[in-house]
């Protein structure tokens, strides 16, 4: 898959493929502002935890550049655009996690000029984006020899090369089995109301020729009780103290489902996913989106108007029901509190 | 409500409020032949299993009305319409039970002329249209009876007015509480991949002033957790001789996950959508519908060219997650198998 965030120094900025239009347009969208980043997360052209991480760090690089161009006290105004960057979504800790380690490193560097701040972050920044793709095959690794050969895996949402730098972290276990020699089968949830299975999980799958077949949300239970699904791998927004996943909505229906007839449930996310400062999952906040990504498809309105809908954007799934979380550093098993405390000792 | 099925003397013809353009365009579909009525059924200008029984009845007279204007042996030329009309969808059994019941009259009044069977036909489909609407108003009033006063009730797909000749076996659940004097909210799962729910269940409930509010299938999990679904009540396609009930995809889902939260789940239905024959819903056939309904909306396509899809329209819900099946003759609970010979004995 071509990389779909790019950093042009050229024209120092961040560009991204705009994954609201996939897999009918490959657009292209260019951020150079704050404006710019905050957009482009808020509406989705860039869209999964990590990928939201990665651009989140180019983007207090960007917000840098332009409060070069601004009169006052540079610090003063760079805080308020970090602020702006931090609050684009509420959900996903890698935004967070972005914001607070360019943060960490300023802090480091001591009583820098913003020139030599400019520098160090973009530089951070590029360590970041190539860190994640690094961890994503190291998720692929560890999750891979979960995976048997002939599997047919279900996965929710878009956990893939998409979601991050590249190669995934759900996809990223799909990808790792078929490196290992394994045949795999997905079936891609069609995921509403963005449909980020339908379009993009079956849209890299495919264009990679790993076999996909998309189903809609509705057809889990039936496709597990007909013994079609052998494993479900997720990735996640955000995985708690305690191990409780928050992922894409739906996620927590697939998981009780799964339980029900055994299917091994897992979830893939890099370490720097799980906050620790956060101790269960009904602790997070959850994004109330925009009713239109639920009431409209286009410019169709699907429901009469004057009827409300709920438009919830994720789901925490508590840590029972979870078979493991893979990770860079190796497959975490319960009890998650423990498993999680020793491997952040 | 209009009454969607409505019989023209004038035309002789069965005009159907066609369900595809719903909520947005009121269109009229007329049905004069057989292949009229399968279209119909087969493209869910009309559905919903009362709705396609009351159809088929109607259309068994219009078979013999097509007969009339054909050579040779008219009894054989019927029949032969009759099994296309009896073929044109598998799950429901009210489609097939209306045909069986037409042909029972036909035996039952003997050596009959074309002629003469075709009055009898009209009066028997006539009285099958206007007890539908007497059956639901009685599921009405047995279920309303066990909503509480405040409750919001969660429905999948649409088992309202417009999946029967009128008032609706679910829906007719959520208007007899109304009519009970009760305070009662719906949330109706939008139900991908025909989007019933979101089109129809919030049409008709949004007509009738009833608050309605549409959520993704997804969102079932958290909202239920969230304490905000008191009952579940959905309609049936088809309850086997056990009391699993075969409706619309998803509904499996939506009782499993009932089950952990300790939601009540109802299913409502006629007793003749009760298949005494067919032991378990493990023995139903599960239509595979055309993959287009998932893959695009309107003119849209979602996954990329080259991606299957998977279509099946039904589930089976087994009787082990079902709190009661509601009826015309009052309430069945568990054990199924027996309250249900009992009811036929």
């Amino acid at each position: 898959m071509t990389d779909h965030i790019q950093f042009s120094s050229e024209k120092d900025a961040l560009i991204l493929l705009d994954q609201r239009y996939l897999p009918n347009r490959e657009d292209w969208f260019e951020c150079r502002t704050t404006d710019d980043i905050c957009y482009a997360l808020v509406v989705m052209v860039v869209r999964g935890a990590p990928a939201i991480g990665v651009t989140a760090a180019y983007g207090c690089y960007l917000a840098g550049r332009e409060v070069q161009g601004l009169g006052g006290d540079w610090k003063v105004n760079l805080e308020a655009k970090l602020d702006q960057i931090h609050d684009a979504r509420p959900t996903a800790v890698n935004l967070r996690w972005a914001v607070r380690e360019m943060r960490r490193v300023w802090e480091e560097a001591g009583d820098v000029s913003l020139e030599e701040l400019l520098g160090i972050w973009l530089e951070r920044a590029r360590e970041i984006h190539a860190g994640d793709i690094e961890m994503c095959e190291l998720i692929g690794k560890f999750g891979g020899a979960l995976i048997d050969d002939g599997d047919t895996v279900m996965t929710h949402c878009n956990a893939g090369a998409l979601a991050t730098a590249g190669y995934g972290t759900a996809l990223g276990v799909i990808r790792g089995a078929v490196d290992q020699g394994k045949k795999v089968s997905v079936i891609a949830n069609e995921t509403r109301p963005f449909l980020q299975g339908a379009r993009l999980t079956a849209y890299e799958l495919h264009k990679d020729g790993i076999p996909v077949k998309v189903a809609c949300d509705n057809a889990c239970a039936l496709l597990m009780k007909r013994g079609l699904v052998d494993k479900v791998v997720v990735g996640a927004d955000r995985i708690t103290a305690n191990g409780d996943a928050v992922n894409k909505i739906g996620t927590f229906g697939v998981a009780i489902i799964a339980k029900r007839f055994n299917v091994p449930f897992y979830v893939a996310a890099p370490l720097y996913t799980i906050d620790l400062e956060t101790p269960t999952g009904d602790d997070v906040t959850i994004e109330d989106r925009d009713p239109r990504e639920v009431t409209h498809i286009g410019d169709h309105r699907i429901p009469p108007e004057g009827v409300e809908v709920y438009n919830l954007a994720f789901d925490p799934t508590p840590n029972e029901l979870i078979t493991g979380i893979i990770t860079e550093k190796g497959v975490l098993y319960p009890p998650y509190t423990e498993s999680i405390r020793k491997l952040f000792e």
